[in-house]
């Protein structure tokens, strides 16, 4: 599988994300086991965890669970001012029931909407603080006339469980790269569903590998609670084993790409994305990890401290659509995907094939009776030639593939052919790190 | 005692400051032992020590006792052209007696000024080599007219001591913070009472305090021999306890804040220094141990080695009222005084509470259900909630309080009630260093 | 000696790069030893070597030996349109013999020129691939009329030897400092001749020196082949003995000073060039070690990393005259050449005097009572006792005075004096690394 076989890759994971968009996801629920159930149509040997409510995860407690069937509010002549079947953005996260009439001055103490941003649904969640509310465009709250309205919320919080997948595939080691992304978010595109559409294609190609050196495991969860209960379930085993890893989250727009640093900074994953990016995209944004948002805050705190860093395109947080309904289908683009999957895919490129290379002979080998040097010197440069006599000229022992890379300044991906072509002249050999 | 409690104290520092003025000190004489008398009056336990003339300290041997009485030059009608009493920058320090007639042309050759910065009154001394000299501001050189002067200089150079004073502050431990500054200018104000008049607050601001950690070591003595004297009475005691420290410098004005390294460069004290000044005037500057030009010399000499770095408001050489009569009153203010103590009390503050917090829980702590978290989930930043999230992450039992602060961009007395609540909640715990 | 009996030293090795101007020197051949024999004129001890074709150097193997007698092109008038004898560039190092008449259109295939440069005629090589050809400036090529042309190379190839010359001159120490050249390219001054001259005037002056610490390996060889052959006969001896050293190239115009690092980038030879080419030339060019072009590929690759550096001026790739007929003995100049003669003297002079001094005082030493520091205070500064007190300040057993003169930024030939003044004072000892 080369990167010719994704040429449509962004279309598909696009399509998905519009199969996967109107399902109402939530910390727990009936909408994450239809979004697992779909993924797993995709990826068969995904297994789905159900962990009952009240179980303890650390320092936390999974929530009860919540299920809503409908939700409108209707004014007194009967007409539906807001429902819940337009948009889930419109009911506030783990709203408890309600049927109520209440007058507008009343009804507002449970309305949220953006005035500075009059157009855009916020998304507003209260998952452990008990609570009902509507969120609404700021427009649509202005045009609401004085008066009584109906309210009502058919939904339920009670016991049950919280739900994730997992996929294993197994490698040559037991050592393992871990990718997570998060399912937990209502219809919201970069911000929810770029994450598991992007790593259900990651899963696929990886599956498709002949053969893997690193075991990779896969997680499906919700955010935060998901990655504690994971973690609270595995911790040790993933301390010893994990030498890599994304938390995989908004990579499906076409404006940006970002890089955001384990707590650390410094491991295999932080250096890996700054390559990839670098090469990738020299106007990549590098954030720090006081920008942290999502679930590198369990993988790297203290205590845990996995090798786990974020390859992103827009980041949340940092644009105005953000936790709103204007992040939609149409702010994730097919490109936009690619991007976030290319990106992905390079980045365990270099880490599967991070060799370390000696050089066999002392002083430069002669490329030229071998047929890789031109046997006419003259002064025109001579581009490939020179980077793999950079590239031998730090096969010392010392640097990995990926040092090398940086040494000379080229990707991996066009690195690795080199190396290969000097292994097979055995002019190199791979030692043990 | 809080910051609410310094609100005169620019106010009272100045009052010292202009008592302190007209004092002549030197080297050595009774001018400083007025000053340091003045200093008793709100330090009861400072010490008073004499060294006398010709004792070895290092390489140094202590000069000779100077005092003056009185020193004029009168021109052919008797009328004083310039007098000692009128300032005391008028004559060269350690001038020995004299009593001549010159011709104007004869004069000159005792007399300094500064052409370039013609209404200024050089300060001029001659400590090791018996001379004799006054000094005058260029204007007033220029409008002598030829003639005979009459030149008096009633003063004596003889056995006698050199005096500095010491005031020790019991602490916890047995490890010492030196906080050290200069008494042997006469009247200058940043370039030399600023030093006293700030130490002198910042001593009682020290012995008001309920508990403290380190014991201060604060000592008043003349530069460079001052030093020398201390340090060849003390050198092994210091270099074993003295963890931290400054010499208080040109700590009075309102133009600048500067920082200048100990020889080492990374001492708690530069850590620290730095730390203070970036969050309390981002445009502080910062110079090298090639700018030093005071104590410091000493105290991070080869062999010495002591924690000293320098935090200070416009430093010597670096302003053209440096060494003049135009470095008065006027040039030290309220204002610039208590910023000087405020930066150093803030550097005390930080190394007395410099705790190494290590958090108890795995992952994130719940912060929602003890009422740390809005438990409404909006877009909107929470800058507090969030500060003590990011200094939650970095308590991993190897950052200390200022190490942290650091790495979250947060002055430490922002930092240190977020730990103190987290303390109270039971969420960190203090590890020893 | 000093500086100032180099005053002709430029005019010297100008007359010299003159003289060995016409020599047809390649990778081997009576024109490297007609070249090593008149250096040998003003060092005699200089040793030549010669290795027999078919010899073995790690993975390469000494070429046969090739010798030209002459070279023209006639046209049909039997009007000589090139001639070897004009230019030695004129025919590519290493062709066969040859003697043919062409269309002007077969020629063609056989000559080689830069249309961008058309009036330069390159320098073009095929060592190791049998084959012959002609170089000339564009605008000749476009004078060439069609027509038949008759083609005369007088050369051969056949075994014969590698020439190389090696001078070791002997210091207190084992260790060793390497000095090497190439002698290999036909008339070319900056990227040929600058190098040899330069390290015969060097050599002169190191013979010169009363006492050496280090031992000096000097050496002048075919580039790529040479070096190699030379590392297999010596490797690793070199490998024990080496501390520092230079490959000398690129030392005789007088455009530029440039740094190229030593593969590890952090040697002492490093260190020091980057030291004395800053206070030389604050303008100079930090180039890569992917910029790399001559012997540091060889001394400084995988497996056997000897310490050497690059000092130039223009460097190879980096000007346009480079490796065509305009890079002539007007392109190096005198001046060039005697800058480039200054910095590496300077080079070695920091190297053989890198002395580590520790201050005999505890705390400054009083300077004054030695005659050293002015009697006076004023405001002035005081340049030299300044740079004194500032090196003092170091002098504390960890740094050498080349770490010293870079902290305290003067160049070592300022500082190595105020070193000898202090040690006649017995301010200061030395003490073995």
């Amino acid at each position: 599988m080369n990167e010719d076989d994704f040429v449509n890759i962004g279309e598909i994971m696009h399509g998905l994300a519009t199969r996967l968009w109107p399902i109402n996801r939530s910390l727990t629920g009936n909408g994450v086991r239809e979004t697992l159930n779909i993924l797993k149509e995709t990826l068969p040997d995904l297994v789905i965890h159900e962990v009952e409510s009240g179980t303890k995860a650390f320092d936390w407690i999974v929530p009860n669970e919540w299920n809503i069937h409908s939700a409108w509010i209707t004014d007194e002549n009967g007409d539906k001012v807001i429902d819940f079947e337009k948009n889930n953005l419109h009911v506030v996260g783990y709203s408890e029931p309600v049927d109520l009439w209440l007058s507008l001055e009343e009804l507002k103490k449970y309305l949220y909407s953006i005035p500075e941003n009059p157009s855009a649904i916020p998304y507003i969640t209260s998952y452990y603080s008990r609570r009902w509310g509507f969120c609404l465009s700021h427009n649509q709250l202005m045009r609401l006339n004085p008066g009584l309205y109906h309210v009502v919320i058919n939904s339920e919080i009670k016991l049950g469980s919280l739900t994730y997948g997992e996929l294993l595939i197994q490698g040559e080691l037991e050592k393992e790269v871990l990718l997570s992304t998060y399912i937990c978010h209502p219809s919201m595109g970069n911000n929810e569903l770029s994450g598991p559409v992007v790593l259900n294609a990651l899963a696929q190609w990886i599956s498709s590998l002949l053969d893997r050196k690193y075991t990779y495991r896969i997680v499906f969860l919700p955010e935060t609670i998901g990655s504690l209960v994971y973690l609270s379930r595995h911790l040790d085993y993933l301390k010893c084993n994990v030498i890599a890893g994304y938390n995989i989250t908004c990579v499906g727009d076409d404006k940006a790409y970002s890089y955001l640093p384990s707590r650390n900074g410094k491991t295999l994953s932080d250096i890996v994305a700054k390559h990839v990016l670098k090469h990738t995209d020299p106007e990549f944004k590098i954030y720090t990890w006081l920008d942290r948002g999502s679930d590198e805050r369990q993988y790297c705190a203290p205590g845990v401290d996995l090798p786990i860093a974020t390859i992103s395109r827009s980041l949340y947080f940092k644009y105005p659509e953000y936790h709103t309904s204007l992040d939609d289908l149409k702010f994730i683009t097919p490109k936009g995907l690619e991007g976030g999957f290319i990106a992905l895919k390079r980045a365990i490129g270099c880490i599967e094939n991070n060799y370390m290379p000696i050089l066999k002979t002392i002083g430069e080998p002669q490329l030229g009776r071998r047929g890789l040097y031109p046997t006419l010197s003259t002064k025109d440069t001579i581009d490939e030639v020179r980077v793999m006599m950079d590239f031998m000229s730090y096969c010392d022992g010392t640097n990995n593939l990926i040092e090398i890379s940086n040494l000379i300044n080229q990707p991996h991906w066009i690195v690795l052919p080199i190396f290969s072509k000097l292994l097979e002249h055995n002019l190199i050999e791979i030692i043990d790190e």
